[in-house]
């Protein structure tokens, strides 16, 4: 195993689908750095509570933030989370129902979100978030003074404990149904493109787009 | 309130951005209906556990499955889940990182995953989930056979206790930032569209795509 490896522990073992789990850390990086949002898991009076947020990565750090009076990341802050990011890639049919699937790349962390103090590592936890969102803004828009730091709260995760997964490819149909005349089988690709800037109607008629939102053309990843 | 609003409890009333907030069921069921994906949270272990996995809706009901033998859906059989479902529609460019934001769509589902029992009802919610994935396919693949039904767990969630986030626009600045001169802001929005059908490798070369694959194209929502 080399220090590139992902090092899965018990509950980051992964049992169904062996086949598609991938061991080398470099994966798990390119779905972050590819993926927009992840889904945070929190346990909060009890029960599971999942959702949407940005994120960003720097090294083997997920750097998370939000409202420092949202309940959510006041459950998170310190606590066991699960971060969930997933790119869809198609949707696979099958000969039969039972092998439909889907085209995907996954990744499951579990860590303790940490709660990042101190205002020189949250601005960098803050500009990290804001560069893997929209790359170029960080040096372009207005950055965080003292009441807007003090109004959000920063969390790292630690990116060590991941399982990865990642569906490729045809359909995996049975033997027996090979030959079933008239069924198709195959992929249907999804892919996410950027569409046309759409300026602020606040902002003079002739604002142009800046190179760093301009250059975001064509598909995500 | 209607019969057809939602109807918030304590852990599922939109306490930050409530402007987002929507409150008809409407809007819960088109999310679901244009999504393919959710992540479904369970507390296994004492910890938060986030998984994607497909889904299907009919009427009020969610239908999640997956392998029997699958320990993500054991914990969440019979127990309180949350399931989240988001779309993202655009990156929001602001004046100041601070406002800096994400257009989307978000449904957060709270309940107890309710094992579906006997044949036929699993059979429904098995077509409820593949004609959500892949609408034309129950009647075109070949259906689960008892062995495959004996493989696979399927559940129920009530899509009662629900909380939908919809945010569309313009950036929120501050009024202070809106004459900050050179700095852009505006939406940059983000399409999900289908590619083309890449056949299975084992079809006959000359096998076409059938109507109900063919008729997929364009944005997907």
């Amino acid at each position: 195993m080399t220090t590139d490896a992902l090092s899965p522990t018990g509950r980051s073992t992964i049992r169904r689908g062996k086949d598609r789990a991938r061991t080398d850390r470099a994966e798990l990086h390119a779905l972050l750095d590819s993926a927009m949002l992840c889904h945070l898991g929190v346990v909060l009076d009890g029960v599971p509570l999942v959702l949407p947020t940005g994120y960003g990565r720097d090294g083997n750090t997920l750097y998370l933030h939000g409202s420092s009076g949202a309940a959510s990341l006041r459950a998170a802050a310190g606590t066991e989370v699960c971060v969930s990011v997933t790119e869809l890639d198609g949707i696979v049919y099958a000969r039969s129902v039972f092998h439909f699937s889907v085209n995907y790349r996954s990744a499951v962390i579990h860590g303790r979100a940490v709660p990042v103090v101190g205002d020189e590592a949250r601005l960098h936890g803050l500009r990290t978030l804001t560069e893997h969102l929209a790359p170029g803004s960080w040096d372009h828009a207005r950055r965080p003074d003292k009441r807007e730091l003090a109004a959000t709260r920063v969390l790292a995760l630690d990116l060590t404990e991941a399982a990865v997964k990642i569906r490729t490819g045809p359909p995996s149909d049975d033997e027996a149904d090979l030959g079933t005349p008239g069924v198709w089988a195959g992929v249907l690709p999804l892919r996410r493109t950027w569409g046309e800037p759409e300026p602020c109607p606040l902002l003079p008629a002739d604002a142009e787009a800046p190179a760093h939102v301009q250059s975001r053309t064509g598909p995500t990843a």
